[in-house]
């Protein structure tokens, strides 16, 4: 009988390989979760390019960023992003840090993001924007430090996805699989809004609309039609992570 | 002796897989075609993703979109944009509902969709443009009431394509292989018009080309030729659909 | 032994497929050679996609276009395009129709294409550009009458290439090896100069420039260097036409 | 046991072929290394293209690139920038010279390319600009002449990386590995720049924020984590250079 353990380990290595073959994560970026069984840990894989993770990579830590079983495996620069948003965000089990070519758009020009379409609407009313400048000055743009990880973390606020100026997106999740679908679906109208902005004024969707499509959108049907489409197209390109015997 | 209803099976799933396969159906969007002995009834199939369906997904429906078999398998909540426009439409034998990436930006902006060559003025000279909020004010910005499906067809009136506000389009064949047709190539010149926009001022067809292109483009040996192109490169993919026993 | 004839049917399948597969040639569009032994004749593929087309599809025409063997095979409606430009333009021996994405938003728009690299100058000093309407009217959208292919062959005069307004490109060359170069090139340096569009003022080769560039990339060099290149790709795709037995 | 002669033929076409497979290089463009045991000699393959190398493709030339076992394998015309780049700049050991479809909108414009995010900075602080024209008037646009190559290398001065108007870019490194790890991440650095050019104002990093990115980035972690990836893709795919036997 696989134990609740592995198979959180597993579904990580597959939340991460899904999210690169669906063109949001390259060779950086990384996913967690938190741990199924103590709400004080998080699980995060070592410091490896997220198409290639297996079950047999994924690390625990405490929500300060430490190794709970100390090795000399690497773990990623900025573990300190997840520990510090699971500490401040008691109802977030998964997390993705990210840096895909939809976005940096407008993390490079403050560009807002918006709400175009239903499914978008998962990004939620507000997405702040938190530029590492301001309170760090010049920083070799990562985030490293704990203190960074805090601040990241107090811009997040109550929201599900936060921008990061000339970096990046951080993304959670009530789960992990709503991590990875608001992941997705965001990338996408980011794309979608860029496209658009070649054409002339986006009418985004309103608050009202945001909101119930968001709820909608967050339901069992979408999302579980959705995971079988991701996990299918992985399965068809042989890139389902390898189950540990 | 394969029955028409089998075949009519075969024929929508290969239906949805090619129209994903071109890139205009994603993990969402549906195309069902109305039921070949049945005028009264249109099949669909269960909600799962376009690109994954099978014959023995397929469902049958009312006009009213009530399941003719009831059954616990999940339909589409979106069902009723198809019985709604067959009951206004005795003229369509094929719908498809999508929100592809060439389309959205002129659902997203207003900005107006002409054909800008031969192929793309299969979407006829009028394209209507629909918003939900006009008469459902806040919505999830999907279309789930039977009303909102009439609203649509009203919209869609005597055309063959509809621009959903914020949503995406809905595409409707005299056959279920002119649908296809007609999505494929109204996303295409999409893409050509929105490409075009960072050139410099569109020249579209005029209504008499337009006219006369559509009528040439919907004969036969285009069809035709189209349909050979797009099951080959399936095949050549490997997802052609599977045969059911 | 193999026969020039077998040769060249064997060829002119393979440059179908490279053009399709390199993204210039879609579902339509069609290339052609002249005989390899009888200059009044040329060779094009029956009506079917480029990247289906095998060494057994290929039909003789006469210069004005008629079929040297009649058959029930269906031909290009659009064979007089190639029929016009070889009986106006002896020294042409390869000619590609197209609708690339990238040179469409310059016969959408009227902008000028110019070369804006090296292996861009394989489209000449000059690239002159066709409109049916100022000829003919409204049509639909397709060169199939005898006088059309006369009027377009007119327009094309002493260069390699024109654009076809609303429609495509039609490409010649010296060889049916520098027809296919020719195509290939120019898409790309389209594709270049669309997306310096949305950066800025584009700074094209100077004439002097685009003559020099023009010879140094037409040599054996180049040219064998690329005609290597696309054929092993569509070889490690597994899209060699077959051999005929 | 491997020599290291060997390991560097086989490193040099999987450096090839890895920057093709990434979307860097096409059916033009070359890499070089210098040669492992004697900093007087460099080693490029033959005139062909990137992602077709195999190691006994290798060759080796002088500093003023003439070919040290001359034979009549054809090398590429335009060595002369790498021999010159070499000579001029002892700290150089790996030199990629590509026509990437991200690069060039900056080559054809005019426009400045600056390091957007953290990878990006990997171009440095200053990336220089060098145009055939101002000192050698009309050329095919090629540098196949020792004065060309070495006016290029003036302009390239102690910095990593030059853009060449109407051509290309020149991308130098410490190491092969670190010149793959520059043309890869600027290639994207230019992407992202050129996508947020349709949104808006582009927000660089600070002169700060470059140096010390740069250096985080030019580590043996990230460094090190991307060439897994890259070689691991390029596994995936099958295209490997073949080991000699």
């Amino acid at each position: 009988m696989p134990n609740p353990l592995d198979e959180a380990h597993y579904a990580l290595a597959l939340a991460n390989r899904i999210v690169a073959y669906e063109g949001v994560l390259d060779g950086f970026g990384h996913i967690s979760m938190r741990h199924p069984g103590n709400p004080n840990r998080y699980l995060l894989a070592r410091s490896r390019s997220p198409e290639l993770i297996e079950p047999g990579d994924i690390l625990e830590f405490t929500l300060d960023s430490e190794l709970v079983v100390p090795s000399d495996v690497l773990p990623y620069g900025e573990c300190v992003i997840h520990g510090e948003i699971y500490k401040a965000r008691p109802d977030v089990r998964g997390i993705c840090h990210h840096h895909s070519a939809a976005i940096l758009p407008f993390c490079i020009t403050g560009n807002e993001l918006k709400p175009v379409n239903g499914l978008g609407s998962v990004m939620g009313v507000t997405v702040p924007f938190w530029d590492s400048r301001e309170e760090f000055g010049d920083t070799p743009m990562v985030v490293t430090k704990p203190e960074e990880g805090a601040s990241l973390a107090r811009a997040l606020g109550p929201h599900w996805m936060v921008l990061m100026r000339r970096h990046g997106a951080t993304v959670a999740g009530a789960t992990l699989q709503e991590a990875v679908f608001r992941s997705i679906h965001t990338h996408r109208n980011a794309e979608l809004q860029l496209r658009s902005a070649a054409l002339g004024q986006v009418s985004p969707l309103s608050k009202g609309e945001t909101e119930l499509a968001c709820a909608y959108s967050l339901r069992e049907r979408p999302m579980g039609r959705a995971w079988e489409y991701w996990t299918t197209r992985l399965a068809k390109a042989g890139e389902l992570p390898p189950r540990v015997s």
